[in-house]
């Protein structure tokens, strides 16, 4: 793996001064063709060995660059926001937007590495985080992210000779910690470590760079090359497969008319006597269990999905009207903001995730992708198809970070929603709620219905499995809800 | 103060069974109108007395009004992201887009008034923090914010029977804490602080409403009228001071023609020999000093501001090559992006404030509304006018709060600029660096230069000066700016 990375090249001074005014202007010229263009963001990892000129390439290519367009992140200890979220979360927030650059240095490579080479990690638990972040750097390429991933190596010989220089010179002597020694006792097991990393997570897609660390020059050159040429490649190439295509999806045929939802008994019966000495129950068993101590060790997250006017609305209300006002925030999934649209897909759901003790109420959620987005062909087959394995990839990692996600599709009949439109139309304070594009969605009922089994089928995972709720009795559908949210919280505070 | 709110009000069920669907109906309806127009966000305040029925009010409204568009707040022990940033930032992030309605509880109050009521701060101090806040929410109302503040009150007798009441109900018993009972034992002198926050922040614009806690009914169609009244006050009236009026203000006359930027010696000298010499010596200098310990103390803001090709990019990057690039953020100063837009104008700078140990550098900045915006007419005469205010407070908060503020303006004489323009259109990768806006600006030189004049006038304060960069002669102009850099970190380091 960091063969040719021992050879020990060497970049001469003439050679260097020669061909950097050349590769300084051509880097230039490609970020701002890039801030121009807007086209793609460009995410640069920063891992590898100590020593070997991680920090000074860096700001030797903000020097040769416009600055201002390079956003650097360093992640040393996660600040307690970090701390009670899942562990991509600080990454979510260091995304550049479309347009931009960022450079992460101690990224998500960086504890998984570290905790490995202390054997505080099994191989196995080790295997498993680098497939996750297999997975979530392919979920980057296919939302356009240009992932330029460097690995600064060095000899061992050439680590102690780097580390015994910057400790000889008082300019630098600061830079040499403790830590570094540490890792330097460590080497064979750090490279070993290291090498799995990079073979397990070097795709195509996605493939690592070995830098030599040994000589200044040659790694300025090296770095300033490979960060040109991936530009380039990206800027000039014509076919941008992660464009969505706006043309409809085709929906695959059903082969007879049994799916998911008209297998329910949407009318369900519940009297109106029975429905509040229930919703008194359950909704004052919710309270107790969120203002239970073991509740502040985890957040939730409930997922709304239905038709319109399937009672999304009503039955979060339900849920709310038993918690306290401090504890919970509901967001309503609209059209995405000019920020969210510059970034990968599921960026502006993770930017509302809850903490410990908090309650986030998705009303509709990054389900649209494969519901709303594939039936309308917002985005492409391609982009709707990989979202299912991407959805389960976010949701385990909500489930994994202690977070209970509990999901509703709510399914009303047609005659049902028929009933509902008409009934707002006549209410002066609901009129609001029902729009042209109510009607509109309503003649893709079909679509609809197929899309959400598909759903259904896809994201149930034992992890976060769907309530499919029968829902024509709104009674009956929010005493469903608010119980299958007491025994989702008691599920995971009995653990 | 709290006269009116001990005598006891009632309302019988009867009454509020009868009030309450219109009332609902109403706010309803406001907060669509609210939500459509995106006219202004509403900021609710919650403070008061515990056991005065803050948290069960807000939750009645939740349920009254559409709770997707209402975001609750609480600020309990702050996040450490918090605590290395000024007092006001977790406020700012938390204040709501236009079009929606935040519900602020332990807000800016909580805090001066704690520390009052356990003398942890003396009388000077809290008058000192409620003369801030009396600023900083005038401010919020210039930007067009309606802000409600609400004081729960209960006297003393009846905040130990309600005390009592919830802590034998098993059902609310965890909401009691010791905390409210450590209070109820100083109730006089927490009404005494509280009495005096009030009176001393009760404005024309933002004033006080004291609720009456003691009766649920009462206090809920109270809030809520308090609500809606405000919300169609402002709904409703024509003439909408807040919003900028399109003309250009008229620029006060200059008695002669001198000025601070004419009464700069532009052309300085400097050979290139003396340039590298002292460059090598102020950025080692730099760099020690941002490796320094003490250093991690601190955040550091550097505005930079001046006419186009002043030369801004290329002093801010023999800064930054000094620096590490993990460090520093370059924050470069465009239009706003929609998201802003939805906020008070200093909202968009706040967001980027360093932490401690950290750099941000900001090409172009919150100057903007008294520069540009003055100038070609992008805000009323007062909107800029009130500006200087609102940044000297902005920039003594940051002070406050241990953050270094430098700022530069650098000043170019009309036919360096010419010649720059000239010399940018030459080169193939400096062309993007020149545009049609650069050369409009050109031909309002003047009132630039009166503009930039009264700025330095009125914002070059004792905790942030100004310093004016005599820019002909760009080596001159890097070595200046690096030093200043250098001797505002020293004296900071050494307090």
């Amino acid at each position: 793996m960091f063969e040719s990375a021992e050879l020990g090249h060497r970049t001469d001074k003439e050679t260097y001064d020669e061909a950097v005014p050349a590769l300084r202007a051509a880097l230039l010229d490609a970020q701002f063709e890039l801030l121009d263009s807007k086209q793609f963001a460009v995410v640069v990892l920063i891992n590898g060995i100590d020593g070997a000129g991680k920090g000074e390439t860096v700001n030797l290519l903000n020097e040769w660059m416009d600055p201002r367009h390079i956003e650097a992140w360093a992640f040393d200890t996660p600040t307690d926001e970090a701390s009670v979220r899942p562990f991509m979360w600080p990454f979510w927030r260091a995304l550049p937007p479309k347009g931009k650059i960022g450079v992460l240095f101690n990224n998500w490579y960086t504890e998984p590495i570290r905790e490995r080479v202390e054997r505080s990690s099994k191989k196995a638990d080790f295997d498993q985080q680098m497939d996750e972040i297999r997975r979530f750097e392919e979920m980057l390429a296919h939302e356009g992210v240009l992932l330029i991933k460097l690995w600064f190596h060095l000899s061992k010989d050439g680590q102690k000779k780097r580390l015994k220089e910057l400790e000889k010179d008082p300019k630098t002597r600061w830079r040499v910690t403790d830590r570094d020694w540490h890792y330097f006792e460590r080497y064979e097991r750090y490279r070993d470590v290291a090498g799995r990393a990079l073979r397990l997570t070097s795709t195509g897609d996605c493939p690592w760079t070995i830098v030599d660390g040994s000589d200044a020059r040659f790694r300025a050159l090296f770095v300033g090359r490979v960060l040109l040429d991936g530009l380039r490649k990206r800027l000039d190439t014509a076919q941008r497969h992660w464009m969505p295509r706006k043309t409809a999806a085709p929906l695959p045929p059903a082969i007879d008319s049994l799916n998911l939802l008209n297998s329910l008994q949407l009318k369900q019966d519940m009297s109106k006597k029975e429905y509040e000495d229930l919703l008194e129950r359950y909704q004052g068993r919710l309270a107790l269990l969120t203002r239970d101590p073991a509740f502040r060790e985890h957040g939730v997250v409930l997922v709304f999905e239905g038709g319109d006017a399937a009672g999304k609305g009503g039955a979060i209300r339900r849920i709310t009207a038993a918690l306290d006002v401090r504890q919970y925030r509901i967001i309503p999934i609209a059209a995405p903001s000019e920020e969210e649209l510059a970034q990968p897909y599921l960026w502006r759901f993770w930017r509302h995730l809850p903490g410990r003790g908090k309650v986030v109420i998705f009303d509709r959620s990054w389900y649209g992708r494969v519901l709303v987005e594939r039936v309308e062909g917002f985005c492409s087959e391609a982009d709707w198809m990989r979202a299912y394995g991407e959805i389960n990839d976010f949701e385990d990692q909500l489930v994994q970070a202690g977070t209970v996600v509990v999901k509703f599709w709510l399914a009303i009949s047609k005659d049902e929603q028929l009933a509902r439109f008409k009934a707002r139309e006549a209410e002066p304070h609901k009129r609001f709620k029902i729009t042209e594009e109510d009607w509109r969605n309503r003649e893709r009922w079909d679509d609809y219905a197929r899309a959400v089994c598909d759903m259904a089928d896809r994201t149930s995972t034992e992890n976060a499995p769907w309530t499919l709720v029968e829902a024509d009795n709104k009674l009956f559908a929010r005493i469903k809800i608010l119980r299958t949210v007491c025994e989702a919280l008691e599920a995971a505070m009995a653990k």
